[in-house]
């Protein structure tokens, strides 16, 4: 099933009954019980998409800002931002993209370019708690992997996502920051159309098109934070989340 | 149901039967039957995601190389690609974004910015054909939308779908060119999270969403034209795909 070829026909199911999760939850525990608790089962070759913000909050990646002293250049960049926020911001960040009207889009120390390097304020609770992203995504997600292997006898692919803004086009879509099992890029070289004309397509970003597609039951209200993907013929592969990185070099949109 | 509302549920089909598209041809009887001929019937509220191609050919937005004569700058810059091509993207472009290594990234006259402006080779067949863009694709998804409702009596909203590459990431990914009968920008802002916070994120681009996750049924090889997406609460609205384009004076991420 998990070969890469066309599906013709994938379900989509958001996860509901998750509850709040807390610094050390078993993240694995939570997405099995949950699905059972709607009555469905995990089964082999499901894509399970899981938004980071319970992989930040399972990992304990929250920072309570009244904890934080803001150095001076946070303080003088900071605007209309609480200073706090903005150290948090600068203390994540290895480079600052882009600053103006309140928005500072940097580049993470995993390579992401996003708005606040993911720090956020949403579906925490606590007026002045924020979430970081997680350390390691792909490492998330293959802990996330290998521990519904070992509970539920179940292969699956799992898919961490954000939400980021992207040059060129308005509004935010849902994009892969963590993977595992899956290969992220498919890779269509050398694959030709039905005419026999050579793609001119070379490579698709599957794992971003995924989370996308989760993020149609997931929303953002942070009810849904998980999604099953059934039916998608995924290629396997040990390929990181970093693969979806483009570096500045080879990098003509930018 | 098309309410905006969170769908827990969400299927995609891909429609397979589609003949070779013709100039002229009727894509709305072509949808229906080719549906119609995997034993699925069209239903009100399902989003009806169309690859750019079929319709493009439908239009007659195709150009014979042979018949190309390249201007004096386009055979100066065409580098390896065939200068003849590189004309038609000239015609069809309303500015150069970046120039390298055989790679022209554009703004087209619709305002998307993508290489070679949308002008492709793949999946049309005759050696020297190349297709353009639909000269207006959130036209062409509102006469398929109206079609489609003239005939099978169901209200669907329509997203016209191409594959563009986008900065920072690598890989393709699915975008919405034109749309109809959906809002393709879904507006969080003043909605609360479950703690009551006010959400970060304002608004998601659900058409480019949408056509990814459609992709993923889709594919590249032209096969598949066409994926309904069966059980998303989509917001009924009369907005163009141009609402999916980022003024250069509001970009920051560019």
């Amino acid at each position: 099933m998990v070969d890469g070829g066309l599906s013709s026909e994938i379900k989509i199911i958001g996860i509901k009954g998750i509850p709040e999760v807390k610094p050390g939850d078993d993240l694995a525990s939570l997405i099995i019980d949950g699905a059972q608790g709607q009555g469905i089962k995990i089964v082999d070759g499901d894509v399970l998409v899981v938004t980071h913000k319970i992989v930040s909050k399972a990992e304990g990646r929250l920072v309570d800002l009244k904890g934080m002293t803001p150095s001076k250049f946070a303080s003088m960049i900071s605007g209309e931002k609480d200073p706090r926020l903005v150290e948090v911001v600068l203390r994540e960040a290895k480079r600052i993209v882009r600053m103006d009207r309140n928005i500072m889009i940097v580049e993470t120390k995993h390579g992401f370019v996003c708005a606040n390097a993911g720090v956020d304020r949403s579906n925490i609770g606590g007026e002045d708690m924020v979430s970081l992203l997680p350390i390691d995504p792909d490492r998330s997600a293959r802990s996330i992997r290998a521990e519904i292997k070992k509970r539920a006898k179940v292969d699956v692919a799992v898919v961490i996502s954000d939400t980021f803004g992207r040059p060129w086009r308005e509004g935010q879509t849902n994009i892969a920051i963590g993977v595992a099992g899956l290969e992220p890029i498919l890779d269509y070289r050398g694959r030709k159309d039905m005419h026999g004309y050579l793609l001119k397509v070379t490579s698709i970003a599957v794992a971003d098109e995924l989370a996308s597609a989760a993020e149609l039951v997931m929303g953002k209200t942070g009810m849904t934070p998980v999604a099953i993907i059934r039916g998608y013929r995924y290629v396997l592969g040990e390929s990181s989340a970093r693969a979806l990185v483009r570096l500045g070099t080879k990098d003509l949109f930018r």
